[in-house]
């Protein structure tokens, strides 16, 4: 659910400076500079609340982890969550997916994530979804060859959109599954809106898809 | 559900002449000159009763087309509905799948079809899945280059193995549908089984895997 607009967000999240960047696009090509390192780059999209990228950030500390997220009051939320847990190797930026291709140079990031990202029901607003051939393209261009999307969705029609999109646009799918709960990974990583769903005993899916030689943009 | 073996069968299913092939090899590379024309050829696999493969002679008098069934019993009731409904497009084999290569010469099938197969839920079984890749292997020899196979299931384990398999094995997967009664093909033919099934409101899973050029295994 989206949250209301609240005065003063956007001040209180630029006050977590090495945390929330300012500038999100001014590491464009530089980003293992910012590091310090040459660890994998680890992008999520929509990171929300962020209690999926904290985690990974802490399980992971071998990988730097970015989390993306246009929704101010949401993003704050994860900042808080982030800071207490003293992070070094997570930024998250607040920006538009959109904008990826900006942020990032070609082939720069290693994986990006999308959990439980925005359905867009109706057909007319396909588009939008975060898994439309507009979107792959951008994806395609700042992946590495071989790097990869991980994504997860309650929404079944969603999912199956999803799939004929990465299939259609050169996308290899690998380790499909129909019931995360019964077949999943087991290091499967819960995003607080997924916990919520799972007790309801409906299905996860999930799948992997990665960028080809056909599927790059240039 | 598989019939008790009734003495006689296959007396009464040779019977059938001209529908039922005394030998399904002898047409081997030659089946263009079986039929008489360079129609499409078609091939079901496990073609059960024959709902399917004769609803779709009728309904396409352009394609010609091919049961297979290793279920003596099974192809009998077959046979008895094709030649009452006196289908001169469809021929049907009493033979195992897994003898395809020596039936059809390389690039000589145009699409297979693959309805509601044995699932065979148990690991250690994988290898008898029709989708398993040996099998994907044996297809990938007789079918043409974009050749086509149609898969159905009702089976949600059996779906998900089945497009990790096609998708590893390089077909690329299109119109994956996980509910063929809310957005599957307005065209779709019915087996016995689906119908069955269809009542009990559970969902059809469908999708089409083409033949790539890093599928073919010659």
């Amino acid at each position: 659910m989206r949250l209301r607009k609240k005065p003063g967000t956007v001040e209180k999240l630029l006050e977590h400076k090495g945390l929330v960047l300012d500038d999100p696009f001014i590491n464009f090509g530089k980003w293992k500079e910012y590091w310090g390192n040459s660890n994998p780059i680890h992008v999520e999209l929509g990171t929300g609340k962020g209690q999926f990228i904290t985690t990974l950030a802490r399980r992971c500390p071998n990988l730097n982890l970015i989390g993306v997220e246009k929704v101010e009051e949401v993003l704050l939320k994860a900042a808080r969550k982030a800071k207490e847990l003293q992070l070094p190797n997570l930024a998250l930026l607040w920006v538009d997916v959109r904008e990826l291709d900006k942020i990032f140079a070609p082939g720069e990031v290693d994986r990006l994530y999308i959990n439980f990202c925005d359905p867009w029901p109706r057909r007319r607003h396909a588009k939008r979804r975060l898994t439309h051939t507009r979107f792959l393209q951008i994806y395609a261009k700042i992946l590495k060859q071989d790097g990869e999307i991980h994504f997860k969705t309650d929404n079944e029609e969603l999912f199956e959109f999803s799939l004929n999109e990465f299939s259609e646009n050169g996308w290899k799918l690998k380790n499909i599954c129909l019931d995360v709960a019964k077949r999943g990974p087991e290091d499967n990583i819960t995003t607080e809106y997924e916990e919520k769903f799972q007790e309801l005993g409906s299905p996860i899916y999930r799948c992997e898809a990665v960028k080809m030689s056909q599927g790059t943009v240039l």
